[in-house]
């Protein structure tokens, strides 16, 4: 399903280029008035603020600062989308758009203590703030231990924690959320070299970017990657008539199937499930035997589990699979 | 109950070599008496059966041929050992005992069916089993698909299903369970290049080694990998007076630290924990430091969520970690 | 987006009657246009379409027929309610509002077997509707099994399925989910006799109603209970300043604390630490005196396992409580 | 399946009375040797330590004074019980062995705060022991708040909180684990009124008890009921070649099926399929009508989630059955 994507001379004719302001940015994943729109085959250039709205800027600044979590840039309409098309999302640039990045430890929000949705007795743990030196030129990111004088560089990899589009059924959802329509998946597969592919669920799509990250561990496990505004270069293109139910990423040499949901064993049986379907109706084998196959070959990437759901990708390397 | 180790004779040798029959074979990790002696530093040369008792050997064989999953070779004392201590495991070789890898779908065992602990009103899917072929030349299996003519190589690398030691408590854990005292982990780290510690619970520890994978896909969804017996050399040593939680495992680049409980969300709080102990402990980094640390570069492995417990790795490269 | 009020014309009465039309219904709880004003303190009359939308009537009626899930009537605005305020909703009197109740198997619903959240392989169960004749003056549901002769009566305690407001932060859900709104939550504490506290967050509160069931039975686990129209008869009213996070009841013997979402044991979590707060802040007992007498006396009712999120209610009997 | 016991004739012949020394106790549900066999038909009049070996006596008493948790009395041998049989446990009578009861909060055990299985990074909560004053006359255990000066009665209903036997595959169990074989249920139903069903797992079924409650909440959510020696009086009867996979209980109205697994979702299957596949065998209804009729009429007990395993016991009231 690697769409073949307009010719360049194409998408030269559509290009969008949309630069936002603050006051321009989104906190959920709706049916709101586009603030341009696409064409299938076209390219937009744009940028997004880091995951507090670029508000944490230098030591001393606190969470206190931050107006809304992950805040959008978008949405874009796409010309002719439709329900029930898959909307394509190619991935073409990405770069840090900033010297500094913010890690942060903010209270209620991490895997390994009490949180909104897993609460518990026990004192929060302090409220905490990193800054990263982003060294764009040698594309790292520099970690200074605030305990201690420990310091190591992170090679980068940006990826757009935030992608998705507006859902189904007239829901409204936050943009800390992932789910089936995309959104806070922070899933280092939105980067370029990845082909995302998200069900279109309104008329035009409405795509929504956000909440880059420098670098994250699998599981994002404290809250936070290291959180950047990006520059963004990226291509859209539609699937008509083509319905997907979760999220997937595709590259080269893999397929990538998105689960989105709480516990993580629901999670996890969401990816393999799509995953599944996947193989069977585009390579022809039964589901029993990509089953048997995924249980030798599959890769899983567990990419969060602080958000309100979590996040699994399984994966499968395609000269695993039968030719189409 | 204290295990009768063997006389001090045995002490004088450092390699031991124990070839088991099938009816030697044991069924949980348990205080048991050992089938042999190890000398701290010394090293076993031995052999394990496959997760089927090697019973399954041809088409048209059934899973009711099968006299008990995952048969144990063991248990070996190791000489001194004394609770509280860490037993250190180093693999050095395996190699696959067979031309033939087995892959079984088995009605109640898998990620995305009916199981006797997420038991549902649907009818089983149907018993399938996969034969391999093993190259070990080529050091490949090949999967041929049961209702289509897709046949595929696999790259095989082998590893021990199951290494685990005798459990604290005066327990008795089947073959099939991973948890504190190691066991069913389904970690492809249990091979040539790493180093596992487990918890000594029991005076000589007890060793247990089984259930060899040629290849296995992270998560082990349809409830196997490419079962084989295995040839097995190992080295054992003994961290004396060092008490650990749950099994870790380190090579030259990486510290790797096992949670197996259940759900899936648990055995990730238990292996990101131990982690961060077993850094600020060893590093001098502090506990949000390293929390934080994680979040930017973390890896997990998600090794397989079809045992009575699922189990996540949660690892960091050394070189992220300060100088010791 | 502020809701625009109804004229203050409106606000002279204080009781209001509205009776919805099939067109007039809602699918999302979100800041929607409000069908009527009730003032603090205030009665509304109306009625609620069954789950289905009324549309299963006969035997032959399959699924196909619904138009969309629990369809909602409302909202209605309550004047001067605002952010941070907490709505009070007494239900004063509740009827079933038909000769016939609907019990539903969907393929996808239900605690026991493959669902869009917990996917599995498995070929779905097939859709099954049962009916059942409502005897308003004997007050019972009867039972008559498809596939056998067995028939039995339920005695009827009709309550409101879904009793919500508009969610925070501009979102918007579906109908079929319970969360810190209220919503889908399946709790036969929503029945005369109760109060039931929602926190209010947007100008109105936009007060949203339906789902009814003549009984249901705890973790309401095939996925339907009997499945109603009602005639509803409530009063509503206002805490000014008081915030709450999530729904609570409460009756004249009891304090009841819901916690919404998954897996169980989060919503169990949350469910207590809201109860053992409610306590400590109004009560005065300290954090632990109150999870210590809670883990003696305290009763959970799980209300349903089968929406997108999971309804575990802890309750206290006010007896145990010190005097206010 | 409520059994006849054998005549009190009978029972005279048979009646074993054993008390059981701090020395005789047992800490974990295995295959040991018997105190004492008991005749099908038999009584069995015992005594249980309370589940800190009756360490705790008076303000100022620790934690560290308990030399294991749940000590058990037993096993008692059951003659002639062979694998594949039912166990049948009549419960005659439980009365409360002290004037002081214990509660305890012990950091790393309950539901709102880091345990073992659900690490966090949070500083422990403080230990604390509560005493209540046991009135046997008038049936009340006393609290006292640590805190403040609140006292409130509470009435009592001892109970058994662990009653097992050995576990099958040779596995053999830790005391403050329940599962399959029964265990640490932390049910209130293994009281006098009830009938419990155990699996026979091993040759005599070996029958294990302990962990006397006074009184305990749903969910037991602080760690402990109100932990108690208790006098035990019970009756013991065979099902010969009747074999069940979880324990049962059963009282005169009403049918029990025990889940204990985690995480909560998967110990409510449990308890639901064996619920339905009970009700099928047992009365004959297909398994979607009993499905469909347990979401209308099954009440749930969810006993506690604080154990190793979570505990969640379904019913349903057989005046909703068939007449078998």
């Amino acid at each position: 399903m690697l769409v073949a994507l307009l010719p360049s001379v194409a998408a030269a004719q559509s290009a969008v280029r949309y630069t936002p302001k603050f006051e321009d940015l989104k906190y959920v994943y709706a049916t709101l008035p586009p603030v341009a729109t696409l064409q299938p085959g076209g390219t937009l250039e744009t940028n997004t603020f880091d995951a507090f709205g670029n508000a944490i800027k230098k030591p001393g600044d606190t969470m206190a600062l931050v107006k809304g979590d992950n805040p959008l840039t978008g949405p874009f309409a796409i010309a002719g989308a439709e329900p029930g098309d898959t909307l394509v999302v190619k991935i073409l640039e990405l770069s840090v758009d900033s010297t500094r990045g913010v890690g942060a430890f903010a209270p209620g929000f991490g895997a390994l203590n009490a949180t909104n949705y897993t609460p518990m007795l026990h004192a929060p743990l302090p409220e905490r703030i990193w800054f990263y030196d982003i060294d764009n030129r040698a594309n790292t990111a520099t970690f200074h231990a605030l305990d201690s004088n420990h310091t190591v560089t992170i090679p980068m990899q940006p990826f757009l924690g935030c992608i998705g589009v507006a859902p189904a059924g007239g829901e409204a959802r936050s943009s800390v959320v992932p789910a089936e329509f995309g959104g806070n998946m922070d899933a280092p597969e939105a980067r370029p070299g990845y082909t995302l592919y998200l069900p279109v669920n309104v008329a035009g799509a409405l795509l929504f970017l956000g909440d880059g990250h420098a670098a994250q561990g699998d599981g994002e496990v404290a809250g936070t990657g290291i959180e950047v505004p990006l520059r963004v270069r990226l291509q859209v293109d539609l699937i008509k008539g083509k319905k997907i139910a979760w999220p997937r990423f595709e590259n080269e040499s893999a397929l990538f199937a998105v689960g989105a949901y709480r516990p993580l064993d629901d999670a996890l049986r969401i990816a393999f499930t799509e995953l599944v379907s996947w193989i069977h109706e585009t390579y022809g084998l039964s589901s029993l035997d990509t089953y048997e196959l995924l249980s030798k070959v599959a890769k899983i990437h567990l990419t969060e589990m602080v958000d309100p759901n979590y996040v699994v990708i399984a994966s499968i390397e395609k000269r695993f699979l039968p030719t189409r």
